[in-house]
């Protein structure tokens, strides 16, 4: 889905009666937009000792590399927006194995939600919002390529974990909020 | 926050250019209302041996008992908003231990964060939104009066994994979707 919402001018800034927040409300017609954070879900998905990434076909950070993750929709379990997500981007079909990070970007009001999942069939191919998609070696990882800081941050928390079979999930490392 | 969000009547149901799935769209000037998942943030909060639980003040499920948790705020953390709702509705001030459950409702496309917490000081009370707050020995939950699924799978869980320090996250029992 499109990553970014235009505000409608006719919206103000205020405090609803009964709420203790600014809130963004309709000077026409009084509706008051709720403004919630985001729930992005995705996937650390290997295939053998290989790690599935997309490079990004859009903005922000087009070009860079990702994992499969994106805007969670109405109506469908956290697991099964990144089956989702890992299918439109990387037309791949993933087994989620476990929750590996459950991560907050205050800045963009966003919570990541990035399991650990397997490819179940090796076919990969680049969704529509990707210029690219491959299965890296831990060696290969482009790091000075990746699109995001919470993509660092998942891969490097998939290795720490790499040889267990259950582990806690991680959250944000130790006084990173993502904004670099 | 309060826990439901009127439609503008202006608002009609369309897929937008570009986009795959029908939103909102304002029929007076194009503004595209996406309609995201919402996170809920709460906590298992423990004193000893005892949780803390509160009886709702509001709709829906007045009466009944639920863990500490309501709605992320924009800009905050999840832990951040976990326990600021700790200190809203039983005015607890809690340290977070570990991420206990990361639930999803499909049906009121609600993910719920639930942190595994205990108290930093032994004053509660009930906020404005409880009507009454306790600490409960496990024999004593009010099983037959709890608010909401959800709340029952992370009281479970809790007590599944009370004695170990590290856990991997929970997530819906199966097959439950939280509708009953």
């Amino acid at each position: 889905m499109p990553e970014t919402q235009t505000k409608n001018p006719s919206f103000e800034t205020r405090i609803p009666e009964g709420d203790n927040l600014h809130r963004q409300v309709c000077s026409d017609c009084g509706f008051v937009a709720y403004e919630n954070p985001k729930v992005v879900v995705g996937a650390v998905v290997t295939h053998g000792d290989l790690i599935l990434l997309c490079r990004r076909a859009i903005n922000p950070r087009s070009g860079f590399w990702t994992l499969p993750a994106g805007y969670m929709e109405l109506h469908e379990s956290a697991e099964a927006g990144a089956m989702r997500e890992a299918w439109e981007e990387a037309r791949a079909k993933i087994a989620i194995d476990a929750l590996l990070g459950a991560y907050t970007i205050p800045r963009l009001s966003q919570v990541q939600l990035i399991y650990r999942a397997r490819l179940t069939d090796p076919a990969i191919s680049a969704g529509p919002e990707s210029l690219d998609v491959g299965l890296f070696a831990w060696a290969d990882i482009p790091w000075d390529d990746l699109a995001f800081p919470s993509v660092r941050w998942a891969l490097t928390h998939f290795n720490e974990v790499k040889d267990r079979t259950h582990f806690p999930a991680f959250s944000n490392p130790p006084g990173e909020t993502g904004d670099h």
